[in-house]
């Protein structure tokens, strides 16, 4: 009967243990990836934010990804404008929340207190979604997501990697009604029309706000450290994630007061800087690539994280979670 | 242009803001809840882990809410029996990977070694999943989850609460094909009926094992303290969740060894005791309940994870993944 279930589970289950034992694993596809395959990341386009040493004296540092465009622009500027300012060296981490996030910046919640921003950095007009006219004009960019996971996102009707990027949108389909403030049906002008928005997942930086959706600047910004909380996807932009260092905000101790937020200031983290990567010295300037989303070798990584047939999974899903994907980053050594 | 968009997302949205703050969430709807939706865990199906105190002195406990039958009763079985036998007392938490587990246990490698198990504790037969010969016989138990997710799981086809636990579900419905070795159609002998096992999500608890999917006893115990690793299901026994005291194994330092194991011995967690809830003094007792998944404020809780129209939400999803549902649990007073 055992036999039975596993072979109506894993249909495509290799015939015997000396197969499996040859099956391509996540890592063994990731190292044979060709150079080709890898792209390197612009030092401008990342982030890098030094806090004060750990208590026994150790450095931490922690490296974010930009977010590239089209998506969440107008607050990828002002970070990048709040940065050349300086503006967060002096800030802290102020808030930890258990399977949620880690958030940094001025902390301040009295407005009148608030450390004012630089010149430019303006609460961006708040749109979450990024309107894609033409999707099969973009077609080579916006390559599909793996056909399997198509229509299978509770949050989403698509789901696609962009530059790297989990991206999930929402199509225009013919069962979507469009009605006025009477409920009355009327011509959709959006038809076939798709728009999209960046995903929240582990490690994934995003813009928090207040409740009205328009008074996030980039200021303050947090990282998912817990479950993928894609409920605030279309509600806060996502504007990057961290590519190194996320341990030194996830085993942050867990704040005690409102919403998480330290309560004892002595716990706050000071932040040191934070830098664009290219404003850093030749030698101190981080240097990353990640597995371009478009090449073979991500098809088939996203392939066996879906399948696994190595010699330590006894059944495969045929499925994977657009934020169980994890595309591969790697730390480039200087040359 | 952008009224467009909010009103094609956001087709139930309230009409107004001052709808918006009249509208529920999952706070009102958990504080509002009668007693009767509320079910006490009893405290025989409880482990607390009291681990050493960290290095400010501060007491950390960890309690964790064994899996029901029918699911992992093999596990549960000889974790009740290492329990009783105080074996985990004088052991540790060796390792610890960012955005996947914190594990404990014995944590040695060579078997010859390793520290015995007692008498009755034997590596169960390994089946991961669990044959629901009648469905609709377990109907008032094995209640639906919202149809709203229902077949918009990657990893199975369906999705309920049973007894506060997120469990999945695979139904041998017509097009799944049942073939022989030589990949010739034969009957299915399972056809309409279920098969299902309990889900892998953030603060689960699942037995660690070597290759071969017989080695695991639950003497080796994780925890995950990331994104679900969905990819484990049916291929780990999943034996409880952490109920309380998540913290005290997800803000322990990362370990640097091979997968994850602390190198440096000195890093170890040393544990003080595992106890079932049972063995404790009335006062020390762990006292929880959680929100019963058969009641109606849990259902009420469910609409709202995934279709949230309170004051910060601009947008809802119209659906919610299995593990960002979180069932609501509380510890309650000693009397």
């Amino acid at each position: 009967m055992k036999h039975l279930l596993l072979a109506l589970v894993a249909l495509a289950a290799p015939a015997s243990a000396q197969d499996a034992a040859e099956q391509p694993t996540t890592a063994s596809i990731v190292a044979a990836a060709p150079a080709s395959d890898w792209r390197a990341i612009d030092p401008a386009d990342m982030l890098v934010m030094t806090l004060a040493p750990d208590r026994d004296g150790k450095a931490r540092q922690v490296v974010i990804q930009l977010m590239p465009p089209p998506f969440s622009q107008g607050w990828v500027g002002n970070i990048r404008i709040l940065a050349k300012a300086r503006w967060w060296d002096g800030t802290s981490v102020y808030r930890v929340v258990d399977n949620w996030v880690a958030q940094w910046g001025d902390g301040e919640d009295d407005e009148a207190k608030a450390k004012p921003l630089p010149e430019g950095a303006k609460s961006p007009q708040a749109s979450y979604e990024t309107l894609i006219p033409d999707p099969d004009a973009n077609a080579s960019d916006l390559e599909l997501f793996t056909r399997r996971i198509y229509r299978e996102d509770p949050y989403s009707n698509g789901l696609l990697f962009f530059e790297g990027f989990p991206i999930a949108y929402w199509e225009t389909i013919g069962e979507v009604s469009y009605e006025d403030a009477e409920g009355k049906p009327l011509p959709n002008p959006l038809e076939g029309r798709e728009f999209a928005w960046p995903i929240h997942c582990y490690g994934s930086v995003g813009v928090a706000r207040d409740l009205s959706p328009d008074t996030g600047t980039g200021a303050e910004l947090y990282a998912v450290i817990g479950h993928a909380p894609r409920q605030l996807d279309r509600n806060i932009a996502v504007v990057g994630r961290v590519i190194e260092g996320i341990e030194h905000l996830s085993t942050l101790p867990r704040g005690k007061g409102d919403a998480g937020v330290y309560d004892d200031p002595k716990l706050r983290v000071p932040i040191v800087s934070v830098r664009l990567g290219d404003e850093l010295s030749e030698a101190e300037r981080p240097r990353f690539e990640y597995l371009a989303s478009d090449s073979a070798s991500f098809a088939r990584y996203v392939e066996v994280r879906a399948n696994r047939h190595d010699a330590f999974y006894k059944v495969s899903a045929g499925g994977v979670d657009v934020c169980n994907v994890q595309v591969p980053i790697r730390r480039v050594p200087s040359e």
